[in-house]
């Protein structure tokens, strides 16, 4: 398919009203100032749980009303009449957090997604819904790249509460016809991402350590990762949204893929590189209390979402890492 | 491998400490017949539900505890304390209840399940698993027979909740080691099937108006199904359980099948033969309503269990079918 020009995705999302779940964290907040850039009329839901993605930073200059509050007790009715763009970023995603209560994580991942599902069926029934899914439910891939037949064999707890909640997601277009695209994300790295620890990605921790000229952890090394910039995730969830009633979109899932794959120890040396050489790091062995959950190597096959949008990354791994260190420089004390 | 003869298998199961959660239903309590007959103690737990497989005639003349409580909130510490090997049956199964009230659903099938393997991980860290999981969560396959790399695309939300609920069990032996293996059942008959309705397979209502002598409705006709008899997937479980911790089996899913697929038509043909030839029925277009969630045809690769277990199906269908209809004759009052 050809994507729409400038001016035709100005006029499809100018007064668009748009929800945005999870929109203080990582990728919701750079949706939103996406979005608010074209026009649209931007709702931000976010429970701003401490130890997620949500930092009030990540909307600051962005038309954008943020809600406070948690998907699994708010109000839903009132947020969601009206909508009619869902873009769905809210979960919880921290690994060891879904390992230490799982009961909490299928709650936001699947049992609110349930909820919010019924809502949006009583009071934005037409509305597209754009799932920000993950990667991380193959486990560890029996080949590569990873399609989207590739079998699903979750590492972890919240790879279970996450693919389930995808599903739900996908009934409403199966049973109910409602346009929904779901989109597996890789890492994802980039502004806004939290680096004041590794909750949300590796590359989180290590983009902070060589910012304060303190040395960072590669476990393991060969392990091979393709990490998308957090612009061309944005782009990929406009032309999802954009096309999901198109048959050939409409209902599906897509992986989403990004650079091309490099070993862990390729991307140290190359975000040292990008910081004009400054940086340095510690190989240690992969955590064997975190052995289980390891799932060695992945890169993404995204030949489907490509063909179907016309998506393709335009950002590489080396001006993505330049932009995300020069980004954080002026901002570290937000962020660390 | 090689199976246990009778005497490995009494001494195997003697005095052993048995819990089965959905232990008054369909193929609970054939479990738990089966189980006290080899001498083992055995703890049955139902919820009991009006619209599920339990039924209190089902556990006449069994030597078995029954306990009446819910999954998601009966005191579970007592009850699994010292338990060797829990076989994990219940379950919410209707397919159209899970998309009336997904969140008892999941509730049932999942949420209760995490809780469930808390509470195990804590009073019974070695207790073998075997859990009852189902084809339903391949939806409509694209290739068959079936195997167990096959996608998984659930068709309803029951199917994501099954799903959910067997992914944290297989987390339990990958993460803590704990043997637990999965059988995904194709659709099961025999001896205290609900027959009351179509709400455990199509064929306990064929049943029940077979002997009622009332037609029964075909829907569709053409799809393809494998039958297991009820003393195939008792057979099934046994062994499952017995081989559990070895590495073959140990943390694995398995498919299981039975009987060569049929056409529901030639399933009809024979269940009236099995009559006696006695017996009529009708042909149906497979409800609108229910369009979205049809799954076609569908017959299990069940050749891995086989394989590691040396478990084959012992009961043919007619025989199957002659051995059902004759035990319900006798029992009609207790079932409908």
């Amino acid at each position: 398919m050809t994507s729409m020009n400038d001016a035709e995705r100005a006029a499809w999302w100018r007064g668009r009203r748009v929800l945005v779940t999870g929109g203080a964290g990582f990728l919701g907040s750079a949706l939103c100032h996406a979005l608010a850039r074209h026009g649209a009329r931007v709702t931000a839901l976010d429970a701003m749980f401490p130890d997620g993605g949500a930092n009030r930073a990540n909307l600051e200059g962005a038309s954008v009303l943020l809600v406070r509050g948690d998907i699994r007790d708010t109000e839903l009715h009132s947020l969601c009449e009206g909508t009619e763009v869902l873009f769905n970023m809210a979960a919880q995603t921290s690994h060891m957090g879904g390992q230490k209560d799982p009961v909490a994580d299928i709650g936001v991942n699947a049992v609110a997604q349930v909820r919010l599902i019924g809502v949006m069926r009583e009071v934005a029934p037409r509305a597209t819904v754009v799932h920000a899914s993950t990667r991380q439910f193959y486990g560890r891939p029996i080949r590569l790249p990873v399609d989207e037949l590739h079998p699903v064999n979750p590492p972890d707890a919240n790879g279970v509460s996450k693919w389930a909640g995808e599903q739900y997601w996908l009934l409403e277009q199966r049973v109910h016809g409602r346009p929904v695209v779901s989109l597996r994300l890789t890492n994802c790295y980039g502004p806004r991402l939290r680096i004041r620890d590794a909750r949300q990605t590796f590359l989180g921790i290590w983009i902070r350590r060589v910012l304060e000229g303190e040395p960072f952890e590669v476990w393991g090394g060969e392990q091979l990762r393709d990490l998308t910039y957090v612009d061309d995730v944005t782009e990929a969830f406009l032309r999802a949204a954009e096309s999901a009633s198109c048959p050939e979109v409409a209902g599906r899932v897509f992986n989403i893929g990004g650079a091309p794959p490099a070993r862990l120890l390729d991307l140290a040396e190359r975000l040292i590189a990008a910081n004009g050489g400054r940086g340095h790091y510690l190989v240690k062995e992969f955590p064997a209390d975190r052995a289980p959950i390891d799932i060695g190597s992945y890169h993404a096959d995204d030949r489907a979402f490509r063909a179907a949008t016309g998506w393709a990354p335009a950002v590489d791994l080396d001006e993505g890492l330049r932009r995300t260190l020069e980004w954080y420089r002026a901002r570290l004390p937000d962020y660390v």
